[in-house]
């Protein structure tokens, strides 16, 4: 048996999320049905962040352990004849025998897309929430700066669900940028792990101030409110891609 | 009576080209059909290029005259709100009674957008022509330089369809560019006007260079033979895009 690491990509519009559900088409069960078919091997995976339904990934890691004797770059390969358009591998690897993709990361970095212009665009409407009216970038980058760090981000924090109703709302981001690109404004998340929701949460209630109808001083008071009810509702899933994991003493891929 | 002008985008995955068919779903259909629901109004759309089947369009400039009284941001906006999310309509505006989308047209650029990596992107698969091995895009320039200016593109013509029939083969290619920008090689053509696939063969047939399989010297060749079977086959309609439409002493949309 040998661990595999992987670095995958998918457009997340049709996938009711990473994680297989029954009578769902998950980014998982295509990824395990991709695997049986070409080795005959049942088998986990397991990724560095769950995304949700809509999510897209264009640097998501997971690793799974598997028998098979195929050649690396062969399975790769294979494993991309097979998968559905939505969903390839970008790289494949034989990892050590302890790697875990979640646990063993370091930063993951989440991108949420706006298209700000006046209307909408056909060929970028898969991957960006599209507002008309001019956002203030400067104050959605003040008051993002306002909430680096490392804090109880239970006001960002979607409903619980499942098995993260017992996980501590604490959390570290290193880095929420808000950048102008184009018709474009990019908000920029890195962290070691997030809340669920808590990129589009955040993103939303910058766009409020980003709109004009909070002032970015309002950002670190939700923070410290810790009360889901004051931040926005959540952002739409498809603005937001995970673009790349990083893990300690490794180039990014 | 007014004349208006549109800048339309569009993904052109899901249609059967610009022009309206029996049974087919078009751009044209869809845009004449929102504008009867929103003004009552059955007209005719005539637009700068008939792209076909898969091709996209960010600039694409179509003139239609509509008797409504509707203001022209408000009958925008309405159209919008009407069109499925694969069209939309970017700037209208009323212009003079003899405005010509097509006649009046004075260059049209056209972009080849070539995925030029190991791996399939599928966040970028609708958009670009995914091919492996690396493309010696220096080849594929200097090839693409010999065939600039006003020639007899015969060597480069789709297989004539009805109208096209009787028109001369002769065209002016102003400008055709092959520039790598990241793991993209993009080819760009500009030109008044182009024969029917002729954007798509010249890719094609640079590709073949690119891939070292023809000399660059080849390309002129091929041109001077004025034979359609020395030009490589048709490159897939899902890498073209329609950038935009030039108008003469107007500035670009």
């Amino acid at each position: 048996m040998r661990r595999l690491r992987f670095v995958l990509e998918y457009d997340g519009s049709e996938f009711a999320g990473w994680q297989i559900q029954p009578a769902e088409r998950s980014v998982q069960g295509v990824l395990e049905e991709a695997l049986r078919e070409i080795t005959g091997e049942s088998r986990r995976f397991s990724p560095a962040g769950r995304t949700d339904a809509g999510v897209h990934a264009v640097g998501q890691v997971a690793h799974v352990d598997c028998a098979t004797h195929l050649e690396v770059p062969a399975l790769g390969r294979a494993l991309n004849a097979v998968l559905p358009r939505d969903v390839a591998v970008q790289a494949l690897e034989i990892a050590p025998s302890d790697f875990h993709a979640r646990h063993d990361a370091s930063a993951k970095l989440y991108i949420y897309r706006i298209l700000n212009r006046a209307t909408p665009s056909p060929v970028r409407a898969r991957f960006a929430w599209h507002l008309r009216s001019p956002l203030d970038v400067a104050a959605m980058a003040e008051a993002a700066a306002s909430v680096v760090g490392t804090h109880d981000f239970s006001a960002f924090r979607g409903a619980p669900g499942g098995s993260d109703e017992e996980v501590s709302p604490r959390r570290t981001l290193h880095r929420l940028n808000v950048v102008a690109l184009g018709d474009e404004v990019r908000v920029e998340a890195e962290g070691r792990s997030f809340l669920r929701h808590m990129v589009r949460n955040l993103a939303a209630t910058l766009v409020e101030i980003g709109q004009g109808r909070r002032p970015a001083s309002e950002m670190a008071k939700v923070l410290e409110s810790r009360d889901r009810a004051n931040a926005a509702p959540t952002a739409p899933a498809h603005g937001l891609c995970l673009e790349r994991v990083r893990y300690p003493d490794r180039p990014v891929d």
